[in-house]
């Protein structure tokens, strides 16, 4: 796969794309040998359709088993490209587990990537062991032990800003772990779920999910929410085993500046960006 | 399998036990040879549990694909089974498709399907070939037209009452086709999505599915609502392509008498089913 360019080459068009899946049979996003992946399922169809092959570029990276109901991507096309129905034409394609929701000419200077201002996750449990309902088992984790919701927020507000997040990331070689955290909060909704919302400029690998884990081990009293501060401040890696599982994991947004920055933003991220060769992801 | 009885034999307990399942994978409630059932799957985990085959009553015998959030049934067993957590073991060997939501002990006089009052179902419709979120594919229904929400209920509003529903039943050798429809009523969501409330004393094989299939194609200006009520008096079946698909249909309540009256409700239930050997299905 060619290095995507920050502009489409002469003669191509740039789409702005929508994605929603359910990530439960998914591999993730990325392309990988013989896995189904969102990324080899879409260009699979969109190549079928445009009679050409064409890669992708994702905002937000999504780990196997992580679900999106607003992905954003972009692709380039050549300018001859049919557009009429397209995303009708692909989603009659695509397994229902993934669909096109809006499919756009990207305006100028627009790149998926870097040209992203934020992402915003949600993270669903069910706690203290409370029976899932059947049709909503795909987006949401199960935790045994009642979750104490005073203490997930006063434990998660610890984390917000900016902070290098390693004790947060699965280690990789090269990747910058510095990121701001704008929102983590949770809410208990009427019928006894916790829903966390998760907004940073960008996420390093599986940094969601590794949040979650420490603000619930904060919650159900297994650490003071001092912890968490320690943690951070020292940088210290977090126990693999309070990682939360990816299915409770979801991409709801991508946030994007008005028409006239996105070149600005997308040079800015760039130019921060050289000691991060690899994408964020979660 | 045994004819049930209105009362527990002498030695034996019964059981109230609220079930939610996703009717995606099962061929329905009731047990058929070879396939997956969700009596089936049930009864096996009971029976592994509590080391005896016991036989369970339904309230709503739901339809292949069709799902409940609320399903009732009874199952009598020896009065020295042990009681402790059984809705907890149940749950931990039964797939996650089929779970048992609460579990406690008959109030004396119950009968999960004879001393029901009423049912009550819902139908979801994403209209207009709109796009429906991956995450919420399993229980509602597409439809390619745009349907107007004041004829829905224009239509609908017509079949309410006591009636012969022939014209909305699959037809079954000896089951009764007078029911009396309380509810049918349509709201459309923030979202979009057609909700149906549909409740009547009892349903005929299929009978909710080809309501909301009747009403859509006033809706949808095939028909004027005057058809809907011709079809009813003419008690002339309407055409099965105009029946609607399980996967949008989900059971979600059953509404008892209280105590007092429940044995009195379960007489008159029996008294009136002469000419209806089968169970209600949807």
């Amino acid at each position: 796969m060619s290095e995507p360019t920050l502009f489409p080459e002469g003669g191509f068009l740039r789409l702005k794309i929508k994605l929603a899946y359910d990530g439960t049979n998914f591999s993730g996003w990325a392309k990988q040998p013989d896995r189904r992946t969102v990324q080899e399922e879409f260009e699979k169809a969109f190549a079928t359709i445009v009679r050409q092959q064409c890669d992708s570029i994702v905002a937000g990276r999504t780990d196997a088993g992580v679900h999106a109901t607003a992905q954003i991507i972009h692709i380039d096309v050549p300018e001859s490209t049919d557009l009429s129905d397209l995303a009708y034409r692909l989603n009659q394609l695509l397994d229902t587990d993934l669909r096109v929701l809006e499919l756009e000419v990207a305006p100028e200077g627009f790149h998926a990537r870097f040209s992203a201002l934020r992402r915003h996750y949600k993270y669903q449990i069910v706690d203290a062991n409370k029976v899932i309902n059947p049709l909503d088992r795909y987006d949401r984790a199960s935790w045994y032990r009642p979750l104490d919701l005073a203490r997930l927020n006063e434990a998660s507000a610890l984390l917000l800003g900016e902070h290098d997040f390693a004790a947060f990331c699965k280690f990789r070689e090269g990747a910058t772990t510095v990121r701001t955290l704008e929102t983590f909060k949770w809410e208990r909704k009427e019928d006894g779920l916790l829903v966390a919302q998760v907004v940073a400029d960008a996420f390093c690998y599986s940094m969601v999910r590794n949040l979650v884990g420490s603000a619930v081990c904060v919650a159900e009293g297994r650490f003071e929410p001092s912890w968490i501060a320690e943690m951070l401040a020292n940088r210290e890696r977090i126990s693999e085993s309070m990682v939360f599982p990816a299915e409770g994991l979801t991409l709801v947004q991508v946030d994007y500046p008005s028409h006239a920055e996105l070149i600005t933003r997308a040079a800015l991220t760039i130019s921060r960006r050289d000691e991060d060769p690899e994408n964020m992801s979660n």
